[in-house]
């Protein structure tokens, strides 16, 4: 016999007190009153759930409201550093850490060098070792650490949340929570750099009005990830969004991943410094004294400054990344795309030339629907998404 | 105040009762107990709602199943024939109807012409007739009507059903419900072709255990629909999977749209069918009297018979075809990708070049994961699709 979605009425009690929790999260503050009102709930059920999250400390008394007749209601609200996730944002050669209590508040955040290429276990350890010092430096009982959550920036197989493939690290079916028994007895979430931004900017960012949106990183490679109708859409075994590696040009320069003109063979970190490389060989970049130490970001300062030579690199990628964008619009049809990481870096200028490709090459009625934006978050979102991954279980959301 | 997703639990009783008709739907013979078991409601509460089902007559009995212990339970099944719904697929030249009944089961089905283009409000006219028809002689009363699906090839906003833009037809926001007065009182629901296709494979075609798929569909235009999570993906406005205007090759020949080397300008019946009269024109084919009477099905039989001119048209399209198929790989992380409609004429080493490519293009991970196939439904899918979307309503589906 198939078990229906009607299976699900047998965890009714523990939905109800999770639909509570996350009404009043959304309410901020709130009565008995109104919480029995939006749920259809009876008061009594609604007093014995509140009575029940009050007693695990989630939520507190926040005054009064108003009256509407009779006795003023006691509000409820989230209370404050109660319980707290930790997110761990992991690159090749950094780790960011953010503490976060229920509220969405950051406690702590910190950015520590590490080579996860040359040394995993030493970075793992490391890694560890910054994870205890902080629920120690913030004296946290075991029981009101509700996780930490990682990201990667690789695949993910989101049913055994094993590391499918991550190239920049060179790791490959890695299991991550075993990796990190050193931690404690803690629930660990292991997710993909995009989708960890994507969790972000839509929980605390620019994205929480958004249903169905898009988040575009670049760092050493370019991923995305894809909000389908209000949650995170992972595809059939979690590695919805590599954008990286669609053909933009069939004939442009071979990809690491051994096919021609993929996205991230023609727009990345690293493919801007190798084209800035070639033009200082070439003479026509004049500003490096050490051809191996120039960055995305000499890039970036040097167009600033004028340099018509970087200048183009930027305008190269846009054009490249615009028409990603043009098919991105066509196909999942998103009310907003939110690039990220380097990519805020782009002048006001050349984000303009990257919107007029993307509106050129799209369909008219997608492109009229969608808004292509600059992250405000910046560099910590995978960090701030991470955190809020073990935030999302408890108020009641699928991951 | 917002209303959080607490707020549907005032809808619970029909909630119940829509959960109670999808379970003997799937499970197919099910016993009062067996509900009971299965939802976690009360004996007492699943006696009400199935007798309220057998009273309006969505199921009947089906004589008894095996005891466990007591008397041996009455099942329960839908009534075949009880209830009906209609489908119509619409396209440029012929308009397709299906008559299925609560079941699934095709009861009648029907092809007839007609020229959209031509003569808009005359072909609704041959339309309405149609319906009419149908109701009729298959006397069918009012209320067991559930409902006409129409199928158009075009975008459709999915809040109001407008059709947005509907190129072969020449339509530009056309509100077709209101076109359709004449039909009678019936709940009309209008969704995109290939959309239609995708509620048919995952209905009663190759995707019934599939919650990640994609359907692409080639006629005059081709187009694509995401079933994300087990529910069809529409993205913001009801335009997600149109394809058919992704860039594949910058350099490619100009599209209807305006744009260059569009999927659609690459591969399309029509292109195709340009691509055989010109080399009609250069004498490289020379198996046609009237070159502006040539049809894709013409290229197929050609290429079928060995001529090797109308061999290398689907060798190319095939290949633009598997480029596209392995960005949407990529992208969508789809665990099948289902091709309808004029695709499944391709023979099967046109089908293996295109799988080739469409593997090789992409990730090594998501393309282990995938499985291209070619539809077993054929011509009917959007109309057998478009008749289903009253069922999927009756039974709790959202749209």
């Amino acid at each position: 016999m198939r078990l229906g979605k009607a299976g699900n009425n047998k965890l009714l009690k523990e939905i109800n007190e999770t639909s509570l929790l996350e009404l009043i999260r959304t309410n901020k503050q709130v009565s008995k009153a109104e919480l029995a009102q939006i749920t259809g709930l009876s008061p009594t059920a609604c007093g014995t759930i509140v009575a029940n999250l009050l007693d695990k400390g989630y939520i507190r008394e926040a005054g009064v409201g108003t009256s509407k007749g009779g006795r003023r209601p006691i509000l409820y609200e989230l209370t404050p550093k109660s319980y707290f996730s930790i997110g761990v944002d992991i690159d090749v050669d950094y780790m960011r850490f953010i503490l976060m209590d229920i509220t969405g508040q950051v406690e702590f955040r910190d950015k520590i060098s590490c080579d996860f290429a040359r040394d995993t276990s030493e970075s793992i350890r490391l890694m560890e070792e910054k994870i205890v010092e902080i629920i120690k430096n913030h004296s946290i009982e075991h029981d009101r650490l509700l996780g930490v959550g990682v990201s990667v920036p690789g695949m993910i197989d989101n049913l055994t949340q094993e590391i499918i493939f991550a190239p920049n690290l060179g790791w490959e079916r890695v299991n991550l929570e075993h990796m990190m028994a050193g931690v404690g007895d803690f629930s660990i979430y292991v997710d993909n750099e995009a989708m960890c931004s994507a969790l972000c900017e839509n929980w605390i960012g620019c994205c929480m009005d958004e249903s169905d949106f898009v988040c575009i990183n670049m760092k050493s490679g370019i991923g995305s990830s894809i909000f389908a109708a209000g949650n995170l859409y992972r595809g059939c075994c979690g590695s919805a969004g590599e954008i990286g590696h669609i053909t933009v040009d069939q004939n442009g320069p071979r990809c690491a991943c051994g096919n021609y003109g993929c996205l991230e063979a023609l727009v990345s970190a690293r493919t801007m410094v190798e084209k800035a490389q070639k033009l200082v060989r070439q003479g026509l970049i004049t500003d490096f004294e050490n051809i191996d130490a120039i960055t995305v970001d000499d890039i970036f300062r040097l167009a600033g400054e004028g340099n018509e030579s970087a200048r183009i690199i930027l305008v190269e990628s846009a054009g490249y990344l615009g028409l990603a964008i043009a098919n991105l619009i066509n196909t999942v049809n998103p009310s907003k795309i939110v690039l990220g990481k380097e990519l805020v870096k782009f002048s006001e200028d050349i984000m303009e030339h990257l919107k007029s490709i993307a509106v050129a090459k799209a369909l008219k009625y997608p492109a009229s629907r969608v808004e292509v934006v600059a992250s405000k978050i910046g560099e910590d979102s995978s960090a701030l998404g991470a955190a809020i991954i073990p935030l999302k279980k408890l108020f009641g959301y699928r991951l």
